[in-house]
């Protein structure tokens, strides 16, 4: 797909004979070799691939599915320790058009990451933004600058750029969660820096606070803490996490305000809130853009096509998803990635049993933010046929 | 009320012979004279006034107590109806400095607002942006944009300007709150417009749903609906209400954070939050800066003086304050005015019952954001002596 | 020249009974004496004057000729020294209906200074944010912060708050230009400080270069100098001159679009440029928008009615000008005010000869960015009649 | 470098035994071949190449000599026709590191374009934010949105995306000059769109006016249009060309001012500029910084590390160019790039001619503003060796 490297020289011009490409003459081949000799490449053979009348994804709609994801993060578990270069036992998705690089999207890196009992994933720093998201499980602590943050089903637990950070599994059981990083992204711009924490972090952290330190300072809804020292020096939210519970209100609520004809829903039985920065109301990572949303019993979205990729986790709930031309089944953990300008759409699929609430739960997370701010965002709606 | 202005000459120039003025001369005089005719003013004669050194506030510090506003409150209550024409049964606090008008502060408007049981304060809107600060009581509903928003102790409801509100009581007693406007500001620039709505609110809006739509839409920390028309059209917070329970839960865990060792608080034992909109992250207001804080049992805070000024209530406890010159005890209800540049601070004063928390707290709004708007904010702390 | 106080009893309440108001009982009688004995007075006594239905301005429409003005400016270099303690040999416009004070309008401070040959205005500096803008003559030197920056005819010289400067006439002829400040709205904010720099400038200060260090580092236009220090730390624009040269030029080029079919002007025959701060491409102040407007020959402008009021300055040419209900013909140098909320509209009249372009040159100043930064600006355009 | 590609599989996980990597145990081999097959890469793998300590450019410093471009130019000149679907006759720098891509860097595309006498380069608008820098000659127009922009030595041409665009060689002779874009970022991020314009301009387009319309709106410093027509819909500059002699004239400001003592450069010798939308002061393209540097006679700059790259072209003298571990001596003409975090340093040299001002002068652009806006921008200067 990609053109094969030779470093030693490293152009090879193909005079590929397309559509409107000049005939290649003995004199062009002569000039091909010419512009490969100095490092030169023709913008006529390329335009093409370079400049398509709209995104071309590399990346492919692709699904992976949640057990095996789980149980092969198991295995890990059984065979490669946590530590120091390593430093976390984490399991990326890699797209199968991104050339088998460990990226889900070409901006995007998600990964299952898995802790076992008493173990610590070492303190380190990153310009990379990341965050967790819990599918299952609890008792894990991530400690963000000295702050124990606990980590339950359905919490989202934002790690801007530079902030120290660690893991301790408090637990008699492993914990397994979603990762989701920037790292394509900047390695692609060329941006990441990376320093080496603590090797263990002290036992005071690994105690159990019910809520962290930036939770009892930001985590009043619309109530800005007035100490200078509340707000931390790097970029992305000071709220280190988004507990499950006001989610689900958050959801509920739009769903209820919707039935009682006040609407507060995206569109009929479609309610979603994006996770924003509470001291600017902007997106909770700078280059990340993280949302949950709740497709009701017998709903349907219309679908979307979006400049950038976004990666989809089925927090609960079963349904039918189309990414392009792809449709799956998905279910509990299932996840799956949507290139750009590739039309999505989802519908819930109610359970048999009553106790099932038939609603599908998706978490996102985009690269928006990155197209909103270089002003390259394009958003289109179309009616489902 | 307001002074007389004689258009035929409004000009009346006392040439004063101050310090470095120009010694009044016939010649001088004849000037004067000519300058008046011609509606001008020099500046040297005038520079002192204009121009000081510091800001010279025109406002004096002043204390209201709480109970004769209530008392007169009441007694109003009984003479004057509520109706269209007056709008509002609302008694406004006149600084003694601010020639009789019915002014706080050079920009701030303070008022007790009180409503009998069954009355209805019409639907208007207006520029001037305003809120509700709630010291007693409860049952009222401010109806804003036809979604009820209740009313208790400790609540503060912002009303950003044009957005449509009427006040019901639908208890069997009594009500009364606190209203905070910036009706000098924009009477001074004269940007203000006002217009009539519905003379009373429909039934439906008369029900009492213990969260309004906006609580149920914003009411989320860090999470933001993503539904279009979840965010009015009009400036300032779409949250309509901030409860009580939150607040006090902010200052709570704040104090808390500090007794931990973790910071958390403006200056020991001095806790405090700022009212801001959700979706920015800014001021409540575009023009009312709206806090919230704390003086912890025994703990004093550190004088500082502002550009602007500054109508603080004390919602619970008793201290003392000191405003430039005067120093006043206060208790549950008291107001006062802390004029610009003149330094301020507070301490909590025990009670003698154990029950009691021994925090002194305080209310407070300015007109902070339009000294930040126009780069004319200036900010000191002084060491106590 | 303020109105005087009653510090013991400043309340004076006039129970007059409006419509709607309550009927005057001796029992509201009563109530009324409480209330000014407690400093409180009631909303519904004064809602109509506080809150009208559109702004209802105190100021009134007024011109002043500028041949009055010259003289009287004369007059006073005659009489009155320039020095420390009055500062500056300036002559406000006092707009009848402000209650006797040098204001043009609610916000804004227009004044003629005068200068004679070898005098200095000794240097100083306030948070009041000013501008100078040269009606005739040229020759004196402001020095900002040791930037001395020549003052020719149609330059318009921002001084943003908080820089030193001082002025030198170098010629041997009396020069005047207009002076406009945010003095009044600073002085009802309280939020002004000035202080006293050195008595005179050093000789150096006194040369006179064609163009000032602040256009060689800023003048260019879309280039922004790399070097830290080129930023002052004051706010408002670092260029300290705009040249008449660029505005005509600029004016012209519009008219000549328009006449070439391609758009450019505000409205057919007139051509508008508004002073910006070339960092930023804010307005030139952050309190005082600062525009020009060229009425071409036989043009008429569509009334507009905006909140917030302007002062304008006839440089060239000569028209009819409507505000309000005021109409006047006006000539070189005449200034007149614009209330808030009354419409305004220009016309041009063409002089007998022909050299004469026949375009009516309007220099503007406002206070349009309070209220964009306070959220309450509007503006209305209506069809003349 | 980059793991080899097979679409049928596309993960080929390596299992290398690097430092503190899992011995590689049968079973482990076992693990990452299923790890494969459900297209998963662990972290512990990939991080020292994703999350280096500091940005390791896949990009290398490389310089081209003008003289081999303009020649091959010149050479597809004579093969190559202009036309639709080739759409420009430009031949792009390929760094050697990035895979035999035609990128200057991991983010710019950099390339000569050539356009014979009569010749039209079809018009089109793409998402690409795009700018011409002519190093030689005259004569051609690049004409956007129908309005006709010259291009001279020197000028700098902005053309930010979504813009319709053609050019059009009105002269005999050939002309060259430097195209920038954003293409690889566009590219690696997938957010491109293309559109096809008319296939000629008309003939009035080909018309050569002195300055461009948008020249005549937007060219007079610091003085905003305020028709709403003047600013276009699409992002970046309104101000379509940045002429020479107004950075020349910059730039000898900048020196001058040093010179007499009062600052103005970036550092002793060093003069700098920043295009700048004069709109909003905001660099001219959202995705691309564009500046100006010159390096007096016998002056040295201080190396500089950045994250993201820049590409350099010499416009005018010759010197030394230091990057990472590369120097090179460059005159006019020459390209060079700085990868992401490569220390970068100049030195002027001047000619022996007396004529010769000695001084380097250097146009550089880069990502900068992707960075700053992502919230991942360093920069550290390092005091010379």
């Amino acid at each position: 797909m990609t053109t094969s490297v030779d470093v030693q020289s490293p152009v090879h011009l193909t005079a590929v004979a397309a559509d409107n490409l000049p005939a290649v003459t003995p004199d062009l081949e002569d000039l091909y070799r010419e512009f490969e000799r100095e490092l030169l490449i023709p913008l006529w053979t390329e335009i093409g691939d370079l400049m398509p009348l709209s995104p071309r994804s590399k990346a492919v709609p692709h699904r992976w599915r949640w057990g095996s994801l789980r149980a092969l993060a198991a295995r890990a578990g059984d065979l490669v320790p946590v530590g120091r270069g390593g430093e976390r036992r984490a399991i990326a998705l890699a797209n199968p058009g991104l050339a088998g690089r460990p990226f889900a999207t070409p901006t995007l890196w998600a990964a299952i990451q898995y802790l076992l009992p008493g173990e610590n994933a070492p303190e380190h720093r990153h310009t990379q933004h990341a965050f967790r998201f819990v599918l299952e499980g609890e008792g894990v602590w991530t400690v963000v600058d000295g702050d124990p943050v606990a980590m339950r089903r359905g919490d989202f637990l934002p790690q801007a750029g530079w902030n120290w950070h660690a893991h301790h599994n408090a637990t008699t059981e492993p914990m397994a969660w979603i990762d989701g990083l920037d790292i394509p992204l900047q390695y692609l711009t060329e941006s990441q820096f990376f320093e080496y924490g603590r090797d263990e972090i002290s036992d005071a952290e690994k105690t159990t606070p019910e809520r962290s330190r930036s939770e009892r300072l930001w985590g009043h809804p619309g109530l800005r803490p007035l100490a200078a020292s509340a707000r931390p020096a790097t970029p992305g939210s000071p709220l280190l996490a988004y507990r499950w519970e006001a989610t689900d209100r958050a959801l509920t609520d739009q769903l209820a305000l919707e039935k009682e004809g006040y609407g507060g829903t995206v569109e009929p039985g479609h309610a979603a809130v994006r996770y924003t920065d509470p001291a600017t109301g902007a997106d909770v990572l700078p280059t990340i853009r993280v949302e949950f949303h709740r497709i009701a019993r017998t709903a349907e979205t219309e679908p979307v096509k979006e400049t950038g990729s976004s990666v989809y986790t089925v927090f609960d709930g079963s349904g039918t998803v189309t990414v392009g031309e792809k449709t799956w089944s998905v279910g509990r953990g299932d996840l799956f990635v949507v290139p750009s300008w590739q039309p999505f759409s989802a519908r819930s699929q109610a359970g048999d049993s009553d106790s099932d609430s038939g609603a599908l739960d998706l978490f996102r997370f985009s690269d928006s933010p990155v197209f909103e701010a270089l002003k390259l965002s394009r958003v289109v709606r179309e009616a489902a046929p």
